[in-house]
């Protein structure tokens, strides 16, 4: 099977390259971008080096055409355009956030304009999901941080334990916020120096956590989601917290997590004690979880390590489209990191 | 007046005597040391150029007697010891936890042993401290989880304005954990990395904090704690939430925090809409906060950056010593941080 | 085949076994070490998730023996012995520094003690070496700055372009030094701060580079080199210069490095103008190179960036493995870095 | 006496406030930019907090004029304009390359265009600069990298103990570049990596080493240098090798240079066996010297460390300051540096 990929000059289509490099069964094919069409891969992505002498081809229904599955990489509001000219039968795998929210208000209120509508969401592990992606030829893959709390806490709210009223504070490294030339971006200002943005409800990604977890929760879930920029390309760990439901003990608590991530290929729960680093998953499409009782204050913590560009991003999307293609889900994605 | 600094080879002791070089007031004595005792202070703090040729004494009687003021910069649980065969009138600043906790229940729980009883706390910011720091002759300096924890929400709890059940999470740069020979402090392993440690009510600096607090609530509050190492030497980005009491606005909120740190030397709210960063206050003991109310969620965010080592430790045991030595708070210690 | 890994709590160790993961010949056998045996191996290595409930066993005839291959990444001088009581029909790898030096001379003045002899070197790029690897049951994995330096520079002495008079600066990460627990290897000194170390003609990986060099230069190579500890865990980034030959223009350097490497799959010239970063083989086995003359002080000027830790090391005791068993050489190894 | 600052909202300009914020015969007055003008000085400098509500203004004649001193922080090219409409009794201290260069062909070879001159050079430490600095009323600062390498460098060659040959691999920070929104400076591609840039003798800053070295060697003075950019924000280690002259020694190379240090505020000769790091030096004005004879290749190596910004630039600028206002030179100058 033959893929095309829109952004890859970007940090998303640079590591849905990469990860395509290893996959059996998938080939590459056109690479696209927007103002870097014309100029060789090498130049932007120069890890990548069996395609450094790749041109960069424009994004057009003729570039794009002509391949079994087509992942977008693209700024926020292009890929909707893109989607419809592409033939039905095309898989089409968006990494944008344009299909992703199902309430059009929500839509509204964080994006502003038109809502697009939902695609089948990429996040297999979600209870509810996977069986949908297996027939689908559309997917809005999650993003970086939904894609972290989710994984932490639906398991607590699966089984019942936790309240629907959840504290969340994740660090990301700086490639979460692509390769944008902005002043606060620069190496010179984020080394040596972890600061917090988009505080107070404000974050895109926050409807998007409560969309997950609230049918989990049979309620309504409230997130108070504060993001944080670290000093590191990549990876993101999230510290969720919720306060424990009346009865749970540590022992309910360990067991829900076991049963929720043990036949997940992806999911893995740390032996008690251990607690997640984000260099533990570095280039991995694994998630890896812990989770303890604060007896003290009666709260529910978990806490997840992910690459926000391999699971959170282009991992995720391979994963799901993995599925969509009849595919092993875990064809072509590293289950390890690269450390130290 | 002559400063004593014992433990003058590990992190808090080197920012003690990099602060102390630019006091106009206190002139450094006697430099000591345990294992490291008989060797130049320049191997062990090479940025202390002009004390890189003095030699590390034994921490004796001998060697910190006959000074105004001594510094404790000791491993947990030997500062009593040392402290009390110090002249009453001598001013004695112990930056270890010895003499924080008033509660013996809470020390027990979370150190161990005997509690060896309470010292004037020094966080002058905090209401109620000040005056009393103004006599003492013994200063228990605050931790720096903390201090940070403590002036992002003492502000809120004062005015009445939050719940006392709070959520932090807080990321510290790899300088608090002193220079101890740990493999998971090693740079291979902090770089490119964040991890959380201490998850679920177990940090020791907890009970400090609902210490701090809980006169202000009228209430015991409650913390639940994380701390994560974030890939950095110096720094906290603490990011507090707890729920806004009804009726709470924005505006009553920001009153609240401009009212607290308008008269406030090291209190520095940033404007609104800008966040703090570590790197802010890199070096300075000043500390950068802002607030937000989630509307939403309903949840007062209050966001704090600090350095760890200057504020944290250092810089704040010397604001309290000013205090307990008649001179000006804020003599010798830098308002800004180094940047980039 | 199955192999197994002694010293596999260590940072070579680790990267062989993140490395044979994916190799599709190779099977993990016994993973052993020294003060570390008896605790799980994920407690050491927690980025190798598959392995992570592996128990390290203690290193010996028994634990190791019984594998078609071994590899050794044990402590200076501990080799020799290991490596004797492993049949002759094993292949034994050996990534310490024993059998790399062919010079009894100059082992005893660089390591002291007695010589333990020169086993094929495990550098195919080499021009001789790779034949005798072939057919070889002991390799001597070659150091990692002089893996790197050999492989900037020998298309230039090969082509009888430059002057036996090299000075060489390299940077490398951290992971270099291996888990030594040195307070100037801990994040904190580390982070934010470049420095130099075995300065003058005395790091041990001086003579390896002269040996590598000097028969291709048909004259005793002289390599002044400084070897750099940069804030990075992974990587080398070597400058390497010495005086053109009369007559040396650009074009025929670069031809003399295109002739070179056009073979060889994982030395990639880059094109010129473009400079290697050590993020473009992060985790891979590929050295970027890139060379130019300096016509104003008429000398010329190669730059090198590897992954210490797999080109350096586990990657090229691989590469060389599948030589001497009859693989491919290329087999497992991945050609693109992971980044940003 | 009061100061201008022209540039105030980039890196080299914040150093400048920094350090005169400490200065106290200097007071800071007007803070003028380019586009940035009409913002507060906060959103750009965020670490400078008692300056954060100061308003950048444009910078013209009338905002630039009533001030003792002017400091220049401005791109290339754009000081001999301001310059010339500035008194010729006001005291301008530019940090631009546009004066510093004495060979109009050097300065057209590097930067193109018309040479503007040349004005007294602001590296007090190279012999015969000195005293000229006390009388001027024009400041040229010099460059970052050639600060670094002069100071490594000129002892040797003012005692006639190497020869004129000099090769220089010097890794710097990345504020060194400024803060140009490059995709190469994005934060996302420098952690984690070092790199070379502008090899081959292309670096503007070649022929202002060899300017300062050349007299002193009597005979001209030729520097292969190679930059290296690594993933830290400040500072410069640069290494510094050529040939030693014949009859050289360790004692008669350690003499040169305790003599030329030995009454230089600003020159830390290191004990013998240390060697310099970039964070000894971070926010200091103080270069950390060590050098070493390497006696198998005969070739003098001496390595240095300095803050890029503060005496690779705003220090440099405000030390030369000093002297020409009748000053002490050591005023509002650190000696110390931050560490951790």
């Amino acid at each position: 099977m033959k893929a095309a990929i829109a952004g890859a000059s970007g940090y998303a289509g640079g590591e849905i390259l990469r990860l395509l490099l290893s996959h059996p069964e998938i080939e590459i094919g056109a690479v696209t971008a927007g103002s870097n069409a014309g100029t060789l891969l090498g130049a932007h992505q120069p890890h990548l080096a069996p395609l450094a002498g790749r041109t960069l081809l424009e994004t057009t229904d003729e570039t794009l055409g002509g391949h079994d599955l087509v992942f977008l990489a693209l700024p926020h509001g292009q890929s909707a355009a893109v989607a419809e000219r592409l033939g039905e039968d095309t898989l089409v795998v968006d990494c944008g956030a344009d299909f992703r929210l199902t309430d059009p208000a929500a839509w509204e209120h964080f994006y502003g304009g038109a809502h697009a509508g939902a695609w089948p969401y990429g996040l297999p592990e979600l209870p509810g999901q996977r069986d949908g992606l297996r027939t689908t030829r559309r997917i809005a893959v999650p993003g970086c941080y939904p894609t972290a709390v989710t994984l932490a806490m639906f398991p607590a709210f699966a089984a019942g334990l936790a309240e629907p009223d959840v504290v969340v504070v994740a660090a990301s490294g700086t490639s979460g916020a692509g390769k944008s030339l902005k002043p606060n971006l620069l190496g010179s200002e984020v080394m040596g120096s972890v600061g917090a943005y988009g505080v107070g409800g404000v974050h895109r990604h926050t409807p998007e956590m409560e969309q997950n977890l609230s049918p989990l929760a049979g309620a309504p879930v409230k997130v108070s989601f504060t993001p944080l920029l670290a000093p590191m390309s990549r990876g993101i760990l999230a510290t969720c917290t919720a306060p424990a439901k009346p009865g749970v003990t540590p022992g309910l608590l360990r067991e829900a997590y076991q049963a929720a991530t043990k036949d997940e290929p992806f999911l893995r729960l740390l032996p008690e004690g251990q607690w997640p680093t984000t260099s533990m998953t570095l280039g991995a499409n694994t998630a890896a979880l812990q989770v303890t009782l604060d007896e003290r204050v009666g709260r529910v913590v978990a806490v997840v390590a992910i690459d926000n560009l391999t699971k959170g991003t282009a991992g995720g999307a391979i994963q799901s489209a993995n599925l969509a293609l009849g595919l092993s889900e875990e064809l072509g994605l590293p289950l390890n990191g690269v450390a130290p």
